[in-house]
């Protein structure tokens, strides 16, 4: 299994001017690919407090200790409060420097605008020692990889689709080439007429039948007068394997949603879209 | 000066099944009274998780050290998987023992439902010693407030119309019966015709000039064939000196927009709806 930590770095996110979907975006492509994220945090424009927060992901000692990778998005561009990459430095002990590749990918950026390179501009060249910049398709800010120890930190452009593009182009390739990558599956069943109190000690049941499946009810308010809950049943591994025990589950609880007196519609398991998309990319790009 | 860490608690988050708006909502509302947050998190639904996440955050080391508050969401239901209780009793070392205020809240609530009080339904009423029940005024979960220290931790359910019924009866008011709110205040400014990066060395020497002013461009693509981008201009204090001031750095920005050949629409100053909503809120209850 791969473990991730996911930081996301803005005060406009952190004074609600901006509602932070990188982080979600992240979760949900890193999870289809068999990545357990374990935890994500937001945090301000300040060298001080992303390095701190590194130092903490680094040296985690809840389970299963550093992740493999960290995901950074935000605080790669030209601006002043751009400050990303010097705390990346600070917590990595690798001084910031001219890096020529990531140089190059910005002189062909603004070429291409019919602009100048400014300092602010060439300051998103300045990455910490042995950084690998990711090309950005769709923005001039290079991504950045760097591996200063057992853990891999990448930094993404905070912009969603510059973030997205990088994430699709690179950092997915980067993950699927680890061995270890698993498949996430899931389904669900939509349950009306069973309060969510009511389902929660059958589930529990389920759950310690079924000790790799994960179950979890989500009450969405009353179908007519009767309470509506949509249950989530997913797991992690072997496709073939998990996809036989989630049916089971399903069949399972929708016989004892029948014994409780309320009904039942079972969604067939979904084959995410996305783990697809993204070996296809990678094939057609290999 | 008063501060906030935020801890959104749930596996749905990090698997990307829900996006998380309730810090959003929080991070929003918070900065609207004059509280600075200082961090966000997300973690998964796991005692030693969200106890050691704790521990981090009553033992911060980075300005301004502990934060006044920790507003959790999340986490406070029937449902085994609902840990947040017992992650701040083992962060705060204050056992869980059933609360009769918060009993009988519960209680109240199924009857009204014409539901029996089951062990998975009484479960949420087992608080960490010393703590207050916030009453729930469209769901069943009362919020939970406990201050083991200096720190005072809130926790309020993750359903989100829940978390703002009890974030607006109960919670802002707590915070606004502290002396030190301050107010926010912000303003935009709409630029055509100028890059981002060649605006950054101006808005580097106006935040020089104003220390107590936060000045953030957004890049917002193109208006036409012309980059387009949204600058946001916001600060905390006192607000008759603080509208002063902001008014200057737009009228000194737009001078500066017009030299480097761009044109600026200047949106005036915008009194926050939320302090003003807030204020009148408590007013009416008292």
């Amino acid at each position: 299994m791969i473990f991730a930590e996911i930081l996301a770095v803005g005060n406009e996110l952190l004074i609600g001017e901006v509602l932070d979907t990188n982080t979600n975006y992240l979760a949900k492509h890193l999870t289809a690919m068999g990545v357990m994220v374990l935890k994500a945090t937001i945090c301000r424009d300040d060298i001080d407090e992303i390095s701190s927060i590194l130092d903490n992901i680094i040296g985690r000692v809840t389970f299963p200790g550093p992740p493999d990778f960290i995901i950074i998005t935000g605080g790669l561009g030209p601006t002043f409060d751009d400050l990303t990459l010097e705390g990346v430095a600070k917590a990595t002990g690798k001084d910031l420097e001219e890096n020529e590749e990531a140089l190059k990918m910005i002189k062909e950026k603004y070429k291409l605008l019919g602009e100048k390179l400014t300092r602010h501009r060439q300051k998103m060249s300045m990455l910490p020692k042995d950084a690998i910049p990711l090309s950005n398709p769709v923005g001039v800010a290079p991504g950045v990889m760097l591996k200063p120890g057992r853990v891999t930190i990448i930094c993404l452009p905070g912009v969603p689709a510059e973030m997205k593009a990088i994430f699709e182009e690179s950092v997915s390739k980067l993950i699927c080439d680890k061995d270890e990558v698993t498949s996430f599956i899931e389904a669900h069943i939509n349950i009306i007429g069973v309060m969510e109190s009511s389902l929660a000690p059958q589930i529990e049941a389920l759950m310690e039948e079924f000790p790799d499946i994960w179950i979890k009810s989500h009450p969405m308010g009353l179908e007519g007068l009767r309470s509506f809950i949509r249950v989530h049943i997913t797991g992690m591994g072997v496709p073939e394997t998990l996809i036989k025990t989630i049916e089971e589950v399903q069949k399972e609880l929708a016989l004892r949603v029948e014994e409780l007196g309320g009904e039942c519609e079972i969604i067939p398991i979904k084959i995410d879209k996305t783990i697809r998309k993204t070996e296809n990319n990678i094939k057609n790009k290999n």
